[in-house]
This record gives C-alpha cells, structure tokens and sequence, in this order.
C-alpha cells in the first residue's frame, strides 16, 4: 500500500476510493442512499485482490457471497449504525454461513450452527461480513500465513493478525480480535490501525472460542477514533450510537513507563516521552505514574492464569487430537498449564484482582495513563508475533485501552502509543484518545 | 422411587443396587476391578429404563452407546477418579457425540463439534457419559417435560431440571448443570440431591451456551458431598483429588435469614431455625446475621445485568428465529434486556461489584452462613419452576454455596438447607457442609 495515503481519523476527499473511507463515513453515505452496498463491497474486494496475495489476512472470503449480501442490502434498502459497512472477524469467532477454523487443522472446515454475539449485533447494525481473518493457532503465538502490509518481511503482530494487516491495509475499515494477553494491542501498533480493548465484560464473547475466561476480551481495529468509538456502541446494542463526547478540558496524563521501559527500543522511548511533552505543552496536566510493587508480579500471575484456564478449556482438542496441536503451543502454554495446580491459580487470579484495586486511586489523580503498546516496531519475520509484555498489566487489570497509531519508526513502520483508563471508563478514554490525536495531528 | 432408600451421604451395603451407590463408591470399586464399566452402566440403564416413562429426565439418551463406551472402558482397563461412574449433562452444554438441543426447537438436532471442557474433563476422569439432561429453553424459564421424581405433579425446579431429577432419582450418582439465578440450588432442593454453585470463575465454561457471563457458573448435583468435592476436583483438571479436611473445630456459622425470610414458608422457617439450634449445641458457634441494606438492591441489579446480557448473547436467535423463541423467554428477560441501556447495566453490575466486597468481611467472623435454597417444597405444577429469589444474592457475589438434602416437608418432599461461604473458600465449605451433614443425620 501506499503509506503516503494512509489518513488514520482524517476526513477524506470524496474522490478517495471507497476502500479508503472509515466505517462512519461509509454508512453515512449508505443511509443517505449516495452510494450502494454494492459499490462498497466491491471496492473493497478489489483492493483486496490486488493486495492479498501478498498480505494473506484472510482465512476465508467469497467475494460472491459478499457481493449476494451486499445485494440484498440494497434491495431492502438497508440503514443502522454500520449499513453497508463491510467488516472482517478474528477465524476464532464462529459464524453461520462461514467457517470457523481457529488457525487450527483440527477445526478445518468447521462450520459454525450461529453467529457469534458480536458478529450477529455487526450484521444487525447494517454491517457486512467480508470474510473470517487470519488468526494464530488457538488465538495464541504459532502465527498464521500474514504478514505485515507495511513490510511484508516482518510479522503484523499476534494473535489478531489477519484483523490488523486487514485495516491496516484498507481492505476492511473495521475488524474483530480478541485479546488475552496483547492480541489486540500489540497488532494495532504493528499494522498502523487505532485498537481497542474494552473494559473486561463489557463485550459479550458467545461464540468466540476462550482462550482464558479471566483474561478474554473482544478487540477492535478502525482507522479513526470516531469509528471505534461507534463499534463500541454497536457492539453494546445500541441502536442509536452516542458519539464521542467533547471532554470538559485538556484532561490529565500519567504518563506511565512502568517497570518494562528498559525492553522498548530507545527510539520508541523518545517518541512516548515526546508526546508526554507535547500534550503538557497543549494543556494538559502530565504527570509521572509509578505503579504499586505489587505489579511486577503481574506477568508472572498472568502467565499462570491464562496457562491454568487453557489448558482446562481445550481439554477435548489435547485428548483427542494432541498430535495436531502445534509444538509452540504444546511447550508453552498447555505445559505451563498442565503442570500449574489449582491452588498456584487462584494464588495468581487474587493477585491480579488485589492490582485491580489498588490501579482504581491512580485514576482519582489522572483521566488516563500514556503508555507503549509495543517495545517498537513490528520485528523482521513471520515466526513470532513479537513482545507482548507491554500490554500485560493492562490486560490483567481489566482496564479499557486504545492504541493510536502515532509514529514511524527508525524503518519507516508503524508504532501506536496506548491509552489507558479506569475500568468503565471507556468513554471517557475515546474523548481524551481524540483529544491526544487531535494534538498531535 | 422408595423415599425410604434415600440414603444421600452414607456408606450403602455391597448389597444394594449399584445405581444406588455414590460415584466415589462406584470409582473405588472399578479401580479395584471388583466390577465392570458394563456392569455399572447396565445397573443404571434398567433403573432409568423403569423410571423414565414418568420422571422425563433425558433429552438424549441412547443405551447402546452407553454400553459400548463401557465396553471400550472395560477392555482399556479404564482407572481414573471418575472410573466407570455415569454421568449426565445439562443439554446446554456440548458433546462431540451426543446432540445439544438448548431446550429449543431453534437448536433441534443441533450436533457440535467437541466437548464442552467439563465433559471432556469428566470423561478423561473415567466417567461415562450417560446422556443429556433436560433443561428449561436456554436455561431460563421456559420449562422442559421433567417431572419432580418424589411427586410426579410437581415440578423437579429449573433450569437445571433433568439433572437434579436423574440424581435424585438414582439415575446417574452425578450430573452437571448451570446457575445464572437458581439453577443448581433451587432443583437440587426440590429433588433431594446436594446441589453445588462454585466460586465464580472457578470451573471452565467452555462449550457452554452462556445465558450471563457475569453470572453463570456450572452446578454439580451427587448424592454426597464427598462426591461433589471429588467432582469439584475432577472439574479442576486434578488428576489426584484432594479428599475434604476435617475441619480442626466446629465451624462458626452464620445463620442469615437475609431481607427475604418472610418469602420462605413457614415450616421451612421453622425448619431451617432448628437446624441453627442443633448446630449450636452440637459445639458451633452460631451468630445472626444480617446483611448490609445494599443487598436489597441485589435482585434489581441481577435482573438488569442477566436479562441486558443474555438478549446481547442470543442477538443471532433473536434476529434468525425470534418465531422459535417461547413467549415466557420474548416477555420477560429478552423484553427486560433490550429495553436496557448499557449505562443501567454498568450502574446494575457495579452495585453486585460493590456488594461482593462488602460480603467479604462478614467471612471474618463465619466460616460459613447457613440459609434457604428455596422457599419451600416444589411447587405443583410443571408450568413454573418455583421461586428462584433465595438464591440471587449468592449467586450475585460470586461466593460458593451448597444445598444440603436435609429435611421433609409437610408433604413429605424434599427441602435443603444452603451453607454458603467465602469466594475463593470452596474447600473449606465442603469441611463445613459435612460437619453440618454428619451432625443432622
């Protein structure tokens, strides 16, 4: 793709091709009857021919079944929230006229009786499903076939790496992912998109298979903050979508290195502590947040809990049908699961519930935390998705989050900074995410 | 069936009917090879054979598969802490071999792919998997055709009905259901058997059809309370369970009539105080006591949180089969769900929040409280499943709860007594519950 053409959250020329537009432009423009679904579905699916034989987002689309659809929209003149919206969704999210396959040879060819909560509350809004999205094996580290679209020797990120490279590379403007531990997050900062995890529980996730209970959450990718934002309310079933509400002033930042800083490469580190600088300049309270010692025991508790409920949860797939689980998996996780008792568990779920007490004061001080999505750049090769741990305290919390893709890196890549907030406080977050982009755009 | 065989708990004579044996009686036996899988399956299989026709326990059961599975069992050499002991399930909840109806004509013949994590642990324990179990429509209200076992004109309470009746009944030493409000509580009350609500969170939900994530756990329903720990234990991914301590005193119970005693009626009032009174003199130190005025709040806040989740889970149903949903399920919590905005959910889910705190402290001076699990007898009839408020505030804050089959009512059918205590303290409940147990019989 072409990156000068990459106007994340930008208005767009009306002679920009309909593959370019957000979510929210888009179904404007279909509820107005100015353009068709069809014609929508098709620029999409163009660009995603030429495009994806190198990218390789999707595990599954029909540009036929996507067309019939779009169709049928037109025919019943369709309106909502996300009408004529196309859309791709993570391949660990079941759907009725697709396959679900999971990254995973034991679920090839599965085919799903209903659609997922989240893709049911999409198509209900007037939103079209193009196709299901590469997803590493079991939404956890043995990747799928993707690969960057901003450089296609270097990996998109993991475990919702077909739902990145898909809107980072316009070929979708919104996608589904999960994350577990940075599989939203980390994806977002690689891909060049805007990503959000919600506040734990918000998002219902029936039909999306767990990977851990306690940690899961769905995950979006946009390329505007606006666009999240009405996911969001789409995904809450709302059928009358509040827009982002204009914060009251600048609000305040912690900004919030944490006890990692040392794994980001420099260059990222200088670009964060820049923004932290810029915002102060804008008129923002910044502050420094030092997090309770408590929380350098989160990577640990996490990698228990996830392992532990793992482990459980895919009890069927390890008895019957052990020799197609791929050796990363079997090595890491189901072995650190299995070996994990039940009392090592609930030790490590209390100390990720005692840090989510003690993060609640921090944010009587600040409306949100500034921190890194990722150590830097998405690495070279498609092996690994590359350092989660940036993302951990925060998936471990329960707090909503956005990425906003901010900078270029020493390669010219993309890298994202995250924002933090209170739990429940999603909406809030987006204002104060608009207000830092806006800033800094 | 005999009410006079009852004997939930005690060790049983070698001579009795092995269908009248507990799972731990059964395990012990086929480990040592002093039985078969067949011979146990086939115990079972004649005794549901007579009962079936009036008890109506079973949505899907198919004796040659039973005895052919036993069979592989018995040439295996099958060992395990669930050896040979026949087990049912909830028809919520999937099996790769069995179908999975919901209690829906929406789900008729429905077959998923894999096991739900709680069967596979089950079977990978040694159990056998009888068959599945009738449930209300989606474990709401809508009842199934079970019959309550001790009064055919009764009904066995919801939603877990075809469990509670096929352990109450002598169908299967142990089964798995759900509880969203009072699923596991209430029915094992009505049909004599222990009935069991773990810690939320603590048991693995995978391959189960959600109804309120924030909500739902699994239920376990035995005939002892050695047999719902070693199920407990089963259903953790222990491969060695850990027998029940012996508490190293009496237990220091709370007796909590809670804000809704005058629904009980009154026998069981008396009931339950008399039970409060023998423990007392049995050695406990017994204490009233009454919950915070909050916890009024508690049944409004369950309402809104259940039915505003359950109507975003089941949007695909809704949009695709509304014509297939019961009235029961269209006018009351799909009616409640989608009239309710996120922001009352929020506020509603962050008043339970609130209220799981400020239960913790009373476990400061109680080891456990002592309380109904219904307000009485099953009620006649098989169009209602009975009154599931006693429940709603346990369930609501997470904390563990068993049901005790421990007293008659004035029609001579069972009531139970609930003992309820500390998230997280699911083991030391079960030292409690058979101190109370053996103090009672």
């Amino acid at each position: 793709m072409k990156n000068s053409s990459h106007k994340s959250g930008a208005a767009l020329q009306s002679n920009a091709p309909i593959h370019d537009w957000t979510a929210t432009e888009i179904a404007a423009s279909v509820n107005a009857r100015t353009i068709t679904c069809e014609a929508v579905a098709r620029s999409h699916l163009e660009h995603i021919a030429a495009r994806e034989p190198q990218v390789m987002a999707w595990e599954y689309l029909n540009p036929d079944q996507v067309i019939a659809q779009a169709r049928v929209y037109d025919t019943a003149g369709i309106s909502g929230p996300l009408a004529g919206v196309p859309f791709g969704i993570k391949d660990i999210i079941d759907t009725c006229d697709m396959p679900t396959q999971m990254g995973s040879p034991i679920y090839k060819g599965h085919q799903p009786k209903g659609d997922a909560a989240c893709v049911a509350l999409s198509r209900k809004a007037g939103g079209i499903l193009l196709g299901k999205t590469v997803t590493t094996e079991f939404a956890n580290r043995h990747p799928g076939k993707t690969h960057n679209p901003f450089d296609f020797a270097r990996t998109p990120g993991g475990s919702s790496s077909g739902s990145a490279a898909a809107v980072g590379d316009h070929m979708v403007p919104l996608a589904i992912g999960t994350q577990t531990t940075a599989s939203t997050i980390r994806p977002a900062s690689f891909c060049g998109t805007f990503g959000y995890r919600p506040t734990h529980g918000d998002l219902r996730c029936v039909g999306v298979k767990e990977a851990s209970g306690s940690l899961d959450t769905l995950g979006l990718f946009a390329r505007s903050i606006e666009d999240i934002a009405l996911y969001r309310e789409v995904l809450t079933g709302s059928s009358t979508p509040a827009p982002i509400a204009e914060p009251g002033s600048a609000p305040r930042i912690g900004f919030c290195r944490t006890h990692l800083w040392s794994q980001l490469e420099p260059q990222t580190q200088t670009m964060i502590e820049g923004t932290a600088q810029q915002l102060a300049r804008a008129g923002a309270r910044v502050g420094d947040v030092t997090l309770p010692a408590e929380f350098e025991g989160i990577e640990d508790a996490h990698r228990w809990v996830s392992s532990f409920e793992f482990s459980r949860n895919f009890t069927w797939e390890i008895e019957n049908h052990f020799e197609k689980i791929s050796e990363t998996l079997r090595n890491n996780r189901l072995k650190d699961g299995l070996s994990c008792s039940f009392d090592r568990y609930r030790e490590a779920r209390e100390l990720l519930a005692r840090c989510r007490l003690l993060l609640d004061p921090v944010f009587d001080k600040y409306d949100v935390l500034l921190t890194a999505p990722a150590t830097g750049e998405a690495p070279i090769g498609l092996n690994a998705t590359g350092n989660a741990a940036l993302c951990v305290i925060w998936t471990s919390t329960h707090v909503p989050a956005v990425t906003l893709p901010l900078y270029k890196g020493p390669n010219g890549l993309p890298i994202g900074a995250q924002l933090i907030a209170r739990r429940n406080a999603d909406r809030a977050l987006f204002s104060a995410a608009r207000w830092v982009w806006n800033q800094c755009n």
